[in-house]
């Protein structure tokens, strides 16, 4: 169960592959000086890496938990999209269907559902910093585009949308008193689950922990050497290595896992996420009438995406 | 307290037989070497291997946390699932129930609470990456089964049929306009409880941490004997597996937790949560008319599957 | 404040008594041979034990960090219940009371608000595996009786009699569309207190930590001596037995705190919360006639059954 | 900013005055003994103390972080109280207004938002055990108190009139269905915060913990000056007292931070909080025509209190 | 990713700058000192301030933990602030819009909104004890500026003005009484996210806490050079000042996380925040005709705030 198929280990050890060429360097200088001059000799006590050692696992705990503590909420504010998408589907579909049968509450669904599926990409590419309309085009027709072009905020724009929808549905009498406000309900939700995306995007993590931990991290290393060379010779090489490139792999993911929202392979897979929304909310439509895939084969297909 | 009847010891020892049986061959060889090579005896200072012991030590204390809330996290949802299916039945069975006496309604409740046990059990399969219509099958009529066949998630489908006969109760007046938002945010909770459980199935722990510490404690059982011989000698073999053994089993259990819907006798017992659903919403619609089983009797039965 | 009257000292030392006095003869021993065959002095440095002290200090610290949070979680859903309870008691009182002076009504209210004293007598019995019934009966009908006698989970019979009782003021005219759903709300709430204490009444704690920490601190308890010995002689005695006291009260204290609904003195005190929502709820239903005791004199009637 | 203007110090040291003392006395009678009785010098190496000071470190540091939970978690419930009680001034004054110019809705408003100053002032009182009256009774009408005087527990009492007034704007027609059910929704919030406030001050902090680290901390003292006189001599007694007053000085923070409802300078303010809501209340009813203070220095007032 | 262009690393270090230089000093002097008066070195154990900064440690990462979480709550109740800014915009626009070419309501709404706004900058001002109106008298009319003037609390006194506009535009009948209710429900959410940033403001952290840390480091420092100087002579004073500097870099970014509304550049950004409702709220009034800028220049412009 440790190794899942698709580890991106090459990407993770690319990471570090220039620290871990300077670290070995350094290495070998000391051993060969050692070596070669006995006279220059400094070795220290143990003790002092060692208590480094303890210091910086401590404050790498602390950092680790919260990056993973931001990652988690962002994976968890997508769930919640995912939750509330489904529940404004649902509702959409079951609450308006009292009038069954007529084109036009067919065709106003239809636009309600494809605005959602549009609302979930643009969200995913706006956090990333890219075109909103790229994929979400796609699910709009050309007045709401226009429409959505006055703001600078996309996915807001398109919930304005939805209110002003629940507006009509309600003048029409498709929905009644209490079926809007549960609609609008579902949708505060969703513009507090948006709202939740861009306080962790914009929110930059303390920078002096990690110019703290990266000081102490290089310290650590430099002193390494010379309080194991007395008792391993050229063997502290393998084992410098070796114990460098567990620390700066635990401060990479860390530094990973705290912005979850950047393009890279192991974000929070808005992208993924928002396709599932797709197929689900296209099939609630009934738009979609090939026989649903088995869900494991969507299951792999996604967290090829999670790995770090 | 500390040991419930049902402890599957060999289980979980069994998990690690492999690794133990290497680790005492490593210390014996180290051993006999030491023994019979006194010229090349190697002893490193025990703090060395003690540095690396506090290290695995907080990154393990970090990961079980992390793996322990996942578990958690997962079985809460489980019991959020069964809380909201009894609140289901409750105000399915006595909102509707203003009109006792009609066949017709009668049918309809059954029907519905018969598929909220449907739900559960295909939740349940399908999280287990198993054919969801395994049991659920049995409590769905054809139709029902039908219009789930064109969805890749099964469980969604029937909230989707949950939401259109919230519609026909409503339009039939069996519901008034309170009780069918009441309801429908019963359902989202559900729809929630879904999403929730997906999500932690799908994000898969940063698999970094996981390659780092298995790579910290093999470092740290292979410095180990050198460490101990100095003042153990042969001894050295029986510490080395405990010490081994307690740190492995901390890691696999941590593995264990952190996929609760894995189908391994660890995990969140969903089958039996959902067989108690079943009992409680049978007896809910009155068709178990024998005398209830004490409630012990049962939660010894579940506990079965909850040890690790 | 350290020391609060009523500690049952004597409790808590009666759990370890029979550890320790293994401990004391075990230290006892090394003493003696340490000091009647010089030659055979085994002596290991003290850094050995102080290593396995730091780690069994980390797992006892996960350990009871997760015990507490089950213990708190446990006392914070009874004082939701609490709560719950005297809010279902001001909206039955204050909302059906519109059309006051009527016979009938003050009956159903009674019949209500008894019932849900039941409720929580009959939750506290199940969760500590005794019979739902014997307090609570006092406060049921007969028929009230016989039907919860067909369900299994006695609790949730009482709930959906609950929810029958809504449905029949509803129809009665007693309490409006609002007023049904309001109170529809309270009960799913109750619904969901008892789900939560079941979930931590049935799951337990992962064993293996417990047999890992278990083993982990008879290991350690086993070196101690040795590390000891050299410095202090006989005077290891007393010092071994403190240090073992202390590490094996954290964990005992752990193992009481992670399972609270087991009819230990240390317990969630379930019986004293119901009598609180006894007397709080005769109150609001006005047959307590007699001047309220002042509210200290209850406090000190709980916190007897508080401490660990 | 570490320091603010009114940190009672000397009441903090003050509190661990007597301990200090003793520690000095100690660690001078050793140092003494050392220095004039050479041959019975006993040292230990700073080991055995320093694993101590590791292990009490730890259990400090989870001490206190529950302490510091309950005593933010109680600041949070109080909060809460000033919301929702702004809240519920706010739905009374402006749902109530409807029919503006009654003098007897004027009055009634009044009664109402009096009674909920009133509430503020019986809950803190009764929760540091003094009489529930002694403020409130000047808010409130000979009426309310001659009711109050039936119950236990006054607050609850006072919630109930809440209600019952609810009931009568309902009946009169001031208030709309929804409107009733809403301030209904925030008189239920201000009953969670009740009950929760009951739940932290009629809950002990397990004692054990407490005995054990009280214990550890001893016998770290007591050790502790013959792991250093060896380096320091005489002038092991200044750090001696530093070092114990540090580890005393945490240790009686988590004492005080635990029980945030005891009446001591270092509680949650609440009667501070209550007369901030008192004023804001009165404002929102306008009968206080002079000009706001402005609000730094109400926070001054405030933050007085604060501090350990 | 680890440095974001605009970090104020001459801020930071400005402001340790002065112990940096004391420590520096210090460092100078005993290495002189040590190499002059070689009959008078004095020399302790490494282990000595080891101790110390393990338990340093320790209580850095617990403050640091606490001050993370007051910044990271201070954050999360201002992207709520953004959300139910949204979200009040959304459901005034469209519920309101039933009566649409109105120009009384266009007006009522406009008003409306622009008090909301106003909201948001004074909260910002008066949580940082500044002038409450400064920004915001711009988007009042000169009426509510007057009626605020009567309160001490001049954002409440705003929403309790959102409340009598609701009362209003219900009398009016442009709200049914359903809207009416939801639309409160946003105001209390409101109502709550102020009741928390003043608790938030108003609640110093527990002082003992860093008077003790404060103590500590400069004990712990004082006693570094004596362990360090004898394996590295002069090379201890930069040594010292690495390691100090961590330690008070770290201990500086506490003290200015956990007090988040302060008026310092590492605060809080309320008042990019606040623009960016101005921004959003405006667009979804219309009156903002230009092209919205793309979202990502916005990112920049704020989070230019958030570094520490």
């Amino acid at each position: 169960m440790l190794l899942k198929k698709n580890i991106p280990v090459n990407y993770v050890v690319g990471k570090i592959k220039g620290e871990l060429i300077l670290v070995a360097a350094y290495g070998i200088i000391i051993a060969l000086f050692h070596q070669f001059f006995p006279s220059l000799r400094i070795s220290i006590p143990i003790a002092v890496p060692a208590i480094l050692a303890t210091i910086i696992s401590l404050l790498l705990a602390f950092r680790s938990n919260q990056a993973y503590d931001r990652w988690w909420e962002a994976r968890g504010i997508w769930g919640a999209i995912v939750n509330d998408s489904r529940s404004l589907a649902r509702e959409m579909t079951t609450f308006l269907g009292m009038n069954d049968g007529s084109e036009e509450i067919e065709t106003f669904k239809k636009r309600f559902l494809n605005r959602q599926i549009a609302w979930c990409y643009s969200l995913s590419q706006s956090l990333r910093g890219q075109n909103a309309y790229i994929r979400s085009i796609d699910f709009l027709v050309d007045e709401e585009v226009k429409f959505t072009r006055r703001f600078s905020n996309m996915p807001n724009a398109l919930l304005k949308l939805h209110g002003m929808d629940l507006r009509l549905a309600h003048r029409n009498g498709w929905l009644n008193d209490y079926q809007q406000v549960q609609i609008d309900g579902t949708i505060n939700r969703l513009c507090d689950a948006m709202g939740k995306c861009e306080r962790i995007k914009n929110t930059v993590f303390p920078v002096t922990y990690s110019l703290y931990i990266h000081f102490c991290l290089y310290l650590f290393i430099a002193l390494l050497p010379f309080g194991l060379i007395e008792y391993f010779g050229m063997f502290e090489v393998p084992l410098i290595i070796a114990i460098a490139a567990a620390f700066l792999l635990v401060e990479k993911m860390a530094i990973h896992l705290q912005d979850p929202f950047e393009n890279k392979p192991t974000d929070t897979p808005t992208t993924a996420i928002s396709q599932t929304i797709e197929r689900d909310l296209k099939q609630m439509m009934n738009d979609s009438p090939e026989i649903g895939l088995n869900s494991k084969s969507d299951q792999d297909k996604e967290s090829v995406y999670y790995i770090l």
